[in-house]
């Protein structure tokens, strides 16, 4: 375990660390689906359309010489070819723009607004996630994040984990790596993090998937805190 | 005057419109030369520092071919050659350095904190300065200034008035530039954004550069908005 006393800031990866887009989205969706006449499964939606998210943003990260693309974006292509791929019908341009703006509309795990409130009063709190701004910033109004400013792949147009994003989150920061700590429930983005010289902090996020969890129950490396939820890292954090 | 029902977010100048740097910096550096024994005229520091702001920002601005130099840097290169012109002696790299901090460590106007707070409960609220990001991040800790996300010229390698950082602003917000409203003490800045199609709201700040003001008593064109503070502007917006 390192010195992490120089810490000054505090980064989260969002999706599935901060908020439980899953579950969010499920019910967002079957509510909105019943409100509305629309019938589909809304969960088997919701767990193809995660799955195929790497994969999304590989196209980005291994074609640098082409135009970034911003998640919303990703995610609008994703959903009509998953919609076919489902059977799912009777969806129009705005039906589609609801769904694929639901994951602006995501609830926070119940630690997560306090500890990071807690966080708050010492550091410099942000997302550093592959959310594009405006998702991370209406997300943050709808669960009452209290970041202290976004930071997005969309500012270095490049998705994590390239090298560029976490550089990139310390240089706007005006920190040096090592005064940046990575929060995050999934270890590969820790372990990207802590190869450039950042702190890491985990924290474990076991249903994120559901039923289809396979990895993440655990730490798997030797991060600088591990904690079991967002008041860990505070109290870890002197806070 | 035109619809501004449709807005979105406000984007505020900084120097000047949310906080008093003159007066915040005359204080801040007289009460560390006393605590320090560093002897120097810090109002005429002050008001030569900002009297090439303008300038050192122009080298940036007409040579888009060199690389982007963040505000800090302009600054600490202003105050080196200014501390030389008038004969400031004593002063070591830390001591540079901490008065080129001194620009993270603003105190804003009575009713800045007031008023956007106000205007975030419906509002996205953001900088638009040329303030770097980690300065306009310090300040707002240091400030107390309830941001939703901080967005600066930095982020577009681009000072403003260059186009870049207005419909930069809107392109990260993910809004067009109407639903977009400027806020500054500043008729040059709403000038610039209006040309650009986004809204605009002015508040007098008669006592920015003291007895050395030469403009913005008034409002000198169409803005959407003509406020004497923060709170008038709130308002005017429904909050």
């Amino acid at each position: 375990m390192s010195d992490i006393s120089a810490v000054k800031a505090l980064v989260f990866d969002v999706f599935g660390t901060v908020v439980d887009w899953r579950t969010s989205l499920i019910n967002d969706f079957t509510k909105w689906g019943e409100a509305n006449g629309k019938k589909a499964d809304w969960t088997a939606l919701v767990d193809g359309w995660r799955a195929v998210y790497a994969a999304s943003m590989d196209v980005v990260r291994k074609n640098p010489q082409d135009d970034y693309v911003i998640l919303d974006v990703l995610h609008r292509r994703s959903l009509e070819k998953l919609v076919a791929e489902l059977g799912i019908t009777g969806l129009n341009d705005a039906d589609l723009r609801h769904l694929t703006m639901g994951w602006h509309r995501l609830h926070p795990w119940p630690d997560s607004v306090a500890g990071l409130t807690r966080l708050k009063t010492k550091y410099v709190i942000s997302p550093l996630s592959n959310g594009n701004v405006a998702l991370l910033t209406n997300m943050a109004k709808f669960a009452g994040l209290p970041w202290d400013l976004i930071l997005s792949a969309e500012l270095f147009e490049h998705y994590k984990p390239d090298a560029e994003t976490y550089l990139g989150a310390a240089r706007l920061l005006g920190l040096p790596p090592e005064q940046v700590m990575m929060v995050a429930a999934h270890n590969h983005d820790l372990r990207a993090a802590q190869k450039l010289g950042l702190k890491t902090a985990f924290v474990a996020r076991p249903t994120e998937y559901g039923p289809l969890q396979k990895y993440d129950f655990e730490a798997r490396g030797d991060w600088d805190i591990v904690a079991k939820d967002f008041g860990g890292i505070a109290h870890r954090m002197g806070c």
